[in-house]
């Protein structure tokens, strides 16, 4: 086991009804002047940001708001924000929504309390030294952005999309109500799905021996997420199965499922070109590069995919064919996404195989010509990945 | 799965060497005068003491300290702390130890900013409503006080044992190497262990349902814990075994295995009256109680009894007899407490069949005439649980 921290500091609010405790934990955290974050039009259709206003009024708070923050998050609402919560002196950031409205909102917060351009910490010019403090309301279980320290935004200048980590990006308290998600369409329920998936598959597959504790944890986590998905299928407002997910979601992407090992987050790199180009739901694109990318890098460790095969995928162990057991788990993953509804290749995705020089363009550009830990990936190890996800 | 709030604020630093840091982490969290609590002469003879105090020094912050804290702390070495601490005008307090040194701390912490008789708050007459910051460095795995928001300690008039649960009470970091463990006697590592697979159980003995989630990652601590145990019987200086029980004793109490679900106690307060008593360790006496507390109330749900079986002692299962099952488990567990060398009976304890009225006078007082959420005890059931520990 490596060295490591784990500081989850956020305080996390669960269940029914949970959100009309926004103004209570506004207040809590002084809260006085609010800039209010969110995406589409759903959370104004659902009633939802109604009741937030609501609270917020009961509470004496003021706020002014912004919406339109869409999946793949961009700069240029980003800007905006800054100036908006520059301009009203905002002193806290609330995002309604899941992780574009809060991703957005993130930037906004780091930008807010910057002199510069916000695009400096992505372009690792600069490191986020302050931001506004920062509350969710999440309606839309997938990128853990609730409870992580990481938000990523598309460059509109370029379509760079990149990520970041920062202390500062810590929500100081996220309220999740697994009914704010009964709303949203299945396919965006499959895409993050897969998403929190992803953010517990690119911390279970790493060189750190002696890792037990926390791989059976992650296994625990993905049975879970695998068996309340199929429930969904079936029952779509089944509350214990949307609550697992929910709540998996944040656990995937707090931190406490890569505690002590190595990460390697390069299927989230392969895929953030494929979001970045087609505009596609990055769950969708994360459907299509897993199974290319696990098939890939098998053999670096086959006993660990066998091991994910068999106490995830309930593949039958065969002692005399690890290989074949692990093969066998990582087809299971893809009847997964099929069952779910998710693409497993470029083809269902919309991406197209003669694109692939354009995105390993942008990828050697935001990731250097080298990149990944599990196995050190080279651009032409990438562009086999993306190949085999052409299928 | 019950509604729920999950805030673990602390910040764990985690791994070798990690007690260097303790003087950045005091500056990160502005303490200038610093109170150090201890226990007994260990962390002086090993010098970890010295240790930290070098780096106290280096990173010029003031302290002062006091040592003495016991097994099953008690109130007479609070009051000192909290004279001392207001005399010198403390403004952080710096536990150093396990469980004992830390639940002394935090109750020092919040006496240091109370008028009153600290007492209180066990009293339940008055609520903590401030503390010092705490910080630890942890050299016993077993509490989980370093990421917990409770405290037990024992008032010396009357041997009252009792714990209180405040979020003032949240360490703002641990510092946990498990290498400081390598001086600590296997007896207590072995108690150690017991008590953080009791927290565990404390939470997996629920009648909340649909709470796979948090109970899969429950059983997942549990194997993680035992296969950790059984190579330190081996080879005692396992870095990794350590490692593992060290992060497992963690969250077995940080609340991430509570989530959604109604928790119990009542092992934990069955026990609380053996070792207010006997002054025996906290673990060996859960050890002595707890499959006594699991014959008594397996029919309360023999399905939870033998997945515990199944999914964590490697009982083979019988679809035809699930009782037999999980009775299995139950022995199982017993078995794995006397590899490691704990008491699995009064009279290994050292208790007495004859005292067992002593025993249940104080229970009353301290949790009335009924208690428990899983299966409701009354003063008989908790007599007949006693008479089953004798054996």
């Amino acid at each position: 086991m490596e060295n490591f921290e784990f500081y989850s500091p956020t305080e996390f609010v669960f269940g029914k009804d949970t959100e009309l405790q926004v103004g209570e934990l506004l207040k809590k955290y002084n809260a006085k002047n609010v800039f209010v974050h969110y995406g589409g039009g759903s959370v104004i259709r659902s009633g939802l940001l109604g009741k937030i206003k609501a609270k917020l009024d009961e509470a004496k708070i003021k706020y002014f708001e912004l919406g339109g923050a869409m999946p793949n998050p961009r700069s240029g609402l980003v800007y905006k924000g800054i100036e908006l919560c520059k301009k009203n002196k905002a002193d806290f950031v609330l995002a309604v929504g899941g992780g574009s409205a809060i991703d957005s909102a993130k930037a906004i917060a780091a930008g807010a309390k910057y002199d510069g351009d916000f695009w400096d910490f992505y372009d690792k010019l600069a490191q986020v030294k302050d931001a506004l403090p920062i509350g969710v309301v999440l309606t839309i279980p997938a990128a853990g952005s609730e409870g992580s320290a990481s938000a990523v935004i598309t460059q509109e200048k370029g379509m760079l999309k990149r990520g970041i980590v920062s202390e500062f990006y810590r929500p100081v308290f996220a309220i999740i109500n697994p009914e704010l998600t009964y709303t949203l369409p299945m396919y965006h329920m499959a895409a993050g799905i897969v998403d929190m998936m992803g953010h517990i598959f690119e911390r279970y597959f790493t060189l750190t021996k002696h890792t037990e504790l926390t791989d059976r944890m992650a296994e625990a986590v993905l049975v879970s997420i695998i068996e309340a998905a199929k429930v969904l299928i079936d029952e779509p407002y089944n509350y214990d199965a949307r609550a697992t997910i929910c709540w998996a979601g944040t656990i995937a992407h707090n931190g406490i499922l890569g505690v002590g090992k190595q990460e390697d987050w390069v299927t989230h790199f392969l895929e953030h070109e494929l979001s970045a180009l087609y505009d596609v739901a990055h769950g969708a694109g994360l459907a299509v590069m897993y199974p290319a990318y696990m098939r890939y890098v098998l053999d670096v460790d086959v006993e660990r995919f066998r091991r994910l095969a068999v106490k995830v995928f309930n593949v039958k162990d065969d002692l005399e064919n690890p290989r074949k057991v692990a093969l066998e788990g990582i087809a299971e993953l893809e009847r997964f996404y099929q069952s779910i509804k998710m693409p497993i290749s470029f083809g269902e995705l919309g991406a197209k195989k003669e694109d692939i020089d354009k995105l390993l363009a942008t990828l050697e550009i935001n990731r250097g010509k080298k990149f990944g830990t599990f196995k050190k990936l080279t651009m032409e190890d990438a562009r086999k990945i993306y190949e085999l996800a052409c299928k």
